[in-house]
């Protein structure tokens, strides 16, 4: 596993708040954004706000929203298959599964892991999210006309 | 404000559990570390692990163990003035200030906003951590000795 991350997302209450706050009082552009999430390219990764419930059913907990992780980190690879073995791999060393690997509803492929404090990974194949040959996220594409 | 960011510092119970997991698990090496604090370099940027109370305490914030936010994001700059300015530029535009510019004990100087949910963005110049020309960070000094 290499030392780098593609995603950290934020679960947040007021999805749209948190947009106008990134873009008025930052000046910040999303790269990608829609009604239920946004997303800005940072450097070499993508900083995301999600709604709270939405980022806690994706991970497959029952209360991000009040919970102790109102975050996760992301660790994007290329392929499912990539997916497939470093979650094994990574079951394999005792850590916990959290959400085994599957198809996610936008097309991608993702699975979550937890560190010993209950810190969320996605460890997932998203064909929205460009990474270039080290692994850094160059871009999103476009998600605004999905549902 | 560029469009970019230095440190994710998580809050943690256990640091040297956390610590053993991500070196022990991942396979990953600490660029920096001492008794309180764990820093990965990642892409561009480092991920922290540092004790609640302690994070807390450094944010301004009373109970961060128990509060909504136990990560803060952090943004460096080059000089304390960097610091002074943007926080100025920042306050001028409604954000809210949760720590004014101060020296830190380690002898860097920061300061703390909160976007509209309270989540927590440290502004700071750390001597410790160095940011190429693009404001990537490249590495962290040895605080192994440090108290």
């Amino acid at each position: 596993m290499d030392q780098r991350l593609s995603l950290i997302t934020i679960g947040v209450n007021d999805l749209a708040a948190v947009r106008a706050f990134y873009e008025e009082k930052f000046e910040w552009t999303p790269v990608a954004a829609n009604k239920d999430i946004v997303f800005f390219l940072m450097n070499g990764f993508l900083l995301g706000f999600f709604g709270k419930e939405d980022l806690a059913k994706d991970a497959n907990v029952t209360d991000l929203a009040h919970g102790a992780t109102p975050f996760t980190l992301a660790y994007n690879v290329a392929s499912e298959s990539e997916v497939d073995s470093l979650v094994a791999s990574l079951e394999s060393r005792g850590v916990r599964i959290v959400k085994r690997p599957e198809a996610t509803f936008f097309g991608g492929y993702n699975a979550y892991v937890a560190d010993v404090e209950e810190n969320l990974w996605e460890i997932a194949c998203n064909p929205f999210v460009e990474l270039d040959h080290a692994g850094n996220v160059v871009t999103h594409k476009d998600i605004s006309t999905l549902e």
